[in-house]
């Protein structure tokens, strides 16, 4: 059974959940469980599952101001263990929260978050309706490939009450300086798929989840993907030395 | 170029190197690079490329006993970065490292270590005679195969002093206890290999090694395999809680 030297890791597994669910027993610190990233020209990142735990003390500094601006009733997009949801619980907002992992979704639950188990293009249809939708944690990248996220951000103005704002972060492909990003970036345009869209699968020992697309925007290209959808880019908040910005849109 | 969901990172280079390299020039701090193990049934392991620089106050209790009974003229093998190398120098003992990461050989040397770049099975024939012969940081491993292991042992009787010794440490694979490691182990058997030998390569980043065996032995198989080689195993030093060991091995 191991004489091929081809990975043959079952997919459909909840990779990312595991992880967190592991560190979580070993008391939520870093340096125990590790969640790999995996792109499908090899390239890995490797993600240590505490930062998925972590208090708001050790976010970068977008990360940090990225929640401040929530307020009324919030729903947290990809809310993973719940890390943006438990900062804003703790200064007094009303939270839902939304996960596809159900590793993460019980570990949110545990940890008192109000969370459902759900994918971000099928969202139940008694969420209710919000003041303030979050995709923080790179979640931006949720939403996947440009037809893909002109759905999603379309039918989040269904939960979306008057005057109700998106706020996201999001990785900027443009500005990784990794010369595997910019080739891979390339190749996508040469296809015809926008730069930013990576084919991923999250790793975790032997559990390996499907491959999924996870699309990284310019800011630019978020304002653009956005028209049309009923949701408009007011607001941009830019890190001048890590590729991660903070986007906010407003209904309307 | 990306629509296919197979990895189709190259082979041949040198993952934990990189990994290595990536982290000594951010200063040797944890949580910077990880060098990704993966099996060919698809379970990963994560290493902080930190632990192949870290200092011996960090390493477990059989980690710091093992090179501590190294005497005379000591010869390293597998010696990464030269964690233990730099240890017995600064007790002063005068060791020369062989590792084939061209990468870890490159930082050992920029820590004024004595290293070789030299694969295991083909070192070079001027290395000198040693004292004691070390297979440290769970270098058991690099034995490989029993038949590789036979020849290995067998070519390092040709580098021994009179009364040398080898110092190693070796995972027991039969206290491992995720299931995933029982199932490989017993598809192992099943097809005429050893439990423990696991086909293994490194990944970093968009860098791959190529697949090499790595064999997990229990310190019993491990005097079985020794036996004929010209050297016996004498001396073992278990942990309790942890499935690593130090074995010593004596020459005749």
């Amino acid at each position: 059974m191991t004489t091929t030297t081809t990975t043959v890791a079952p997919a459909g597994g909840d990779a990312i959940g595991a992880a967190v669910q592991a560190c979580h027993r070993a008391g939520s610190c870093a340096g125990i469980a590790h969640a790999v990233l995996e792109r499908d020209d090899g390239m890995l990142t490797v993600n240590d599952a505490a930062i998925y735990l972590s208090e708001d003390t050790t976010w970068s500094e977008v990360e940090r101001r990225a929640p401040l601006a929530a307020t009324g009733m919030v729903l947290d997009l990809g809310c993973g263990a719940g890390r943006h949801a438990r900062a804003l619980m703790r200064r007094g907002l009303d939270v839902r929260g939304v996960d596809n992992s159900p590793g993460m979704v019980a570990v949110a639950h545990s940890l008192g978050v109000d969370v459902e188990l759900a994918d971000l293009g099928a969202l139940p249809a008694d969420l209710g309706t919000f003041d303030t939708i979050l995709l923080l944690g790179g979640n931006l990248g949720l939403l996947g490939s440009l037809a893909a996220g002109r759905d999603i951000l379309s039918s989040l103005t269904r939960l979306a009450r008057s005057g109700a704002r998106i706020i996201g972060t999001g990785i900027n492909p443009y500005r990784l300086t990794h010369a595997a990003h910019q080739r891979y970036g390339e190749g996508n345009v040469a296809a015809g798929r926008m730069f930013g869209q990576y084919r991923m699968r999250a790793r975790f020992e032997d559990v390996s989840s499907d491959w999924f697309d996870l699309l990284l925007l310019s800011p630019q290209e978020l304002g653009g993907l956005a028209e049309g959808t009923g949701w408009t880019l007011c607001d941009l908040d830019e890190d001048d030395t890590f590729p991660m910005y903070t986007a906010t849109l407003r209904l309307g």
